[in-house]
């Protein structure tokens, strides 16, 4: 089973696709889309779209999951993270797929690290679970947690034929 | 000259097409995006952007206008409302066009409500300017008023040949 993993933000989305088979995780592909914060917002948008979108489209993927958001810092923040985070849940939607979501204690409790954990943890169990440290910034570490999580998740419910 | 604005909505987005010409303002053509509050939000965007996009082929516009969002009552709905908000102004850009933003207040005074004025006040503003009251939910009504925001502030900055 694969599955597509992204951590939508208004400056660097990051997304990882992670396969498991036979219990074990491997990352098959990550990056991310890194705009910066003085492009106008809807230019970045633009360009988080359409980068989700190329990077779907070059994986067969069984699904797609997200972080899911309840509460901010602020109303602010929060509006410019879900203009991100709608795109990104459109892009997924435009490939196929209803993205799972997944609150951050749930991420972190699916990689092994507690539900407190910080960045830093949740990185570290990561790296445990690939064998390895995923490159890049931390976005793209976090959009592979995700990923495992969806894995960890769907496993009884989708089919465990790949 | 011409102008798209957007009332974008997780539920309803309402998008009014205005034209000005000497001084006067006309509706040119208006609609809605409706989904269910039971539809997956996903699914929900995946509409609105469809629908705006729809919305703006069939349209040539000088430009296109949103409300801009600073505050809101909650993280929870500001980051819902930032989704549908997201994909509105991607279905802006990739028309070709960056979404001109005017707070509430601007939207208020420019079709000659005072700053403090209810939506019922903003209705009666635009249906005075339009000579009729424009057909459909309030989202619409938004919408118009603010394309007619646009066309009041961009007058001095765009051609004015149409």
């Amino acid at each position: 089973m694969v599955v597509f993993g992204i951590d939508p933000g208004s400056t660097v989305t990051g997304w990882g696709v992670v396969a498991q088979s036979r219990g074990r995780f491997s990352l098959v592909d990550c990056g991310c889309v890194k705009t910066s914060s003085k492009t106008p917002i809807p230019e970045r948008l633009l360009a988080i779209h359409a980068g989700l979108l190329e990077a779907l489209s070059r994986h067969e993927v069984d699904g797609v999951a997200i972080e899911a958001i309840f509460r901010h810092k602020s109303s602010e923040s929060a509006l410019r993270l879900g203009q991100a985070r709608g795109v990104a849940l459109l892009a997924a939607m435009q490939a196929g797929h209803v993205a799972a979501e997944y609150n951050a204690m749930t991420v972190k409790r699916s990689v092994g690290a507690h539900g407190r954990a910080d960045k830093t943890a949740v990185a570290r169990m990561v790296t445990a679970l690939l064998g390895g440290a995923p490159p890049g910034p931390a976005d793209i570490t976090d959009a592979i947690a995700i990923a495992i999580t969806h894995l960890a998740h769907a496993r009884n419910a989708m089919p465990r034929s790949r």
